[in-house]
């Protein structure tokens, strides 16, 4: 993830959730793409740095194990500088200026001037942060799918061009669709920062009860006395992700018979948040400032190593070495 | 210089040959740009490996000094790869299209496809490459001023992003205009690699003499009888670059007046080649392999030692350390 901010509700729903128990079953590489930051915030990084501990630290708190999984920062590894200058000599520009998100971010982000030649090659910073590792596969959400095939296409141009002993060095990852259910955010949008709708994995009990109380709900159901749906409210589809069975059946029959209020109704999914958001929240504080540091320190370190065998492969492969 | 072959003489006088008396006034970086080569080269990079360690070889052949000058290769320090990620963040693509090169070059390698990622970023490479080093001075000749100015114009637009306690990071360098005399070939155009006419550096002086002999002259002059023009003539350029003030005169009375051949003509052009040649031929005699590795690798340490002071001032200014 890019280190844009403290981590919300929607992005642990989307991929850190999913993240923590792939981790049982794989050997998992995840880190903060500080060095992403860049090809958007080139202007003023200076919340980069402060912003890439706040997201490890969720990481941590979310439960991603430096005992399972290795957990680093991209721009403390010095392989993510030397491959993409690789990759980056063998992709058509046409490849990067088709990408549909290029023209999209360019379109979205029009205060801001994104006409650099870094953020053209951001494809290729994505290839080789994944490429560096060899993985079989990719974690993301459907809407991830473009940017793994990319990286697919990057990998089998390399491998056209460049064997080591008639050997592929650069597999084509696969992508491990996990699921990404649907979040809306306080205003009933979608979950996002940028929407300033968001519920954060840190926001204490006080600040979730706050936020609930002020979300919008079924539009139809104006009075108290009015029945509502639970279909076409947001507080309805936070119920339907973090909710027990039982709880639902009685937002369902409650709301449909205007038998509870808006006001009952969010308070159980704030039951519901807190529930997860606590376990979260006291991990976290666990953390010292010198325990991330170690987290980060050493994830660096294996990162490196297991980069290092993927660059002297790619390294030989070119016979630049 | 980028690592596509033995050097000629025509590098030699163009560069290596000024580069050889700036180190006794300046501190002096000279490298291989084996990552430039990648550029145009990336479909084949076989060479680039072997042709590094010539380009070396003939460095120190043609007296640069590793007691007087840090003399590496591009790629084995590792803030090369680094810095261009950063500057690639703040150039804008119109910016590398419009250098004038950059057509000129796809137009002109017309049989490869250079519509490339790391061809178009080429500039920045090369504005990472010079700043690196915070340097006072580029060492270019008339035709190379161009470049310089696209790295001024990057370091202008660094130093306006981001500053170090108020300070500018990278200062612009200026241009050490060297000279860089017409040199012709054997068959009268420019001396190139790419036309085929070039007189390699190290040529045994059988070779040399055998080149002369083929070397064109002054159309006009058909038979043993008739006058020549010196002024006209490839064989006479080569005198005016590498001859003495009497030969010079000898050759403009005799060939003026048919009173000297082309074929004796020649043969005092080779005696002022190999007067040259040969020194830097029994230098580069003198080198073991192991020589140039050692060369390789204490020049690598020293400018990364260098580079990392600039790396540690740029990242902190961009707040990224």
């Amino acid at each position: 993830m890019r280190p844009t901010g403290k981590l919300h509700l929607g992005n642990y729903m989307g991929a850190l959730h999913n993240w923590v128990n792939l981790q049982n079953d794989y050997e998992c590489y995840f880190f903060v793409a500080d060095l992403h930051a860049l090809t958007t915030d080139y202007a003023d990084p200076s919340n980069i740095l402060p912003n890439t501990r706040e997201v490890m630290l969720d990481y941590l708190a979310a439960g991603l194990d430096p005992a399972k999984s290795v957990l680093f920062v991209q721009s403390q590894v010095k392989q993510h500088f030397e491959l993409p200058l690789y990759l980056g000599m063998i992709t058509p520009v046409g490849w990067l200026e088709r990408v549909p998100s290029y023209k999209d971010m360019q379109e979205n982000l029009a205060e801001k001037d994104l006409s650099m030649y870094g953020f053209l090659g951001y494809p290729v910073l994505m290839a080789s942060d994944i490429l560096l590792y060899q993985p079989k596969y990719v974690p993301v959400g459907q809407d991830q799918q473009a940017h793994v095939e990319l990286t697919r296409e990057v990998a089998r141009r390399f491998n056209n061009f460049y064997k080591l002993n008639g050997e592929e060095v650069l597999p084509e990852p696969d992508v491990l669709l996990t699921p990404s259910p649907k979040l809306p955010g306080t205003d009933g949008r979608k979950m996002s920062k940028s929407y300033g709708n968001t519920i954060l994995l840190s926001d204490p009990e006080p600040e979730v009860r706050k936020k609930l109380k002020t979300m919008v709900t079924d539009p139809a159901r104006v009075r108290r006395t009015d029945p509502g749906d639970p279909d076409k409210c947001p507080v309805g589809d936070l119920h339907k992700v973090f909710s027990s069975h039982d709880t639902l059946e009685k937002v369902y029959a409650g709301c449909r018979t205007a038998g509870i209020g808006c006001i009952e109704c969010k308070g159980w999914a704030a039951d519901a948040l807190v529930q997860i958001l606590n376990p979260i929240q006291e991990r976290r504080a666990k953390y010292s400032d010198a325990d991330v540091d170690d987290v980060l320190k050493d994830g660096a370190a294996r990162a490196e190593a297991r980069a290092e065998q993927t660059m002297a492969e790619v390294r030989a492969a070119m016979k630049l070495a």
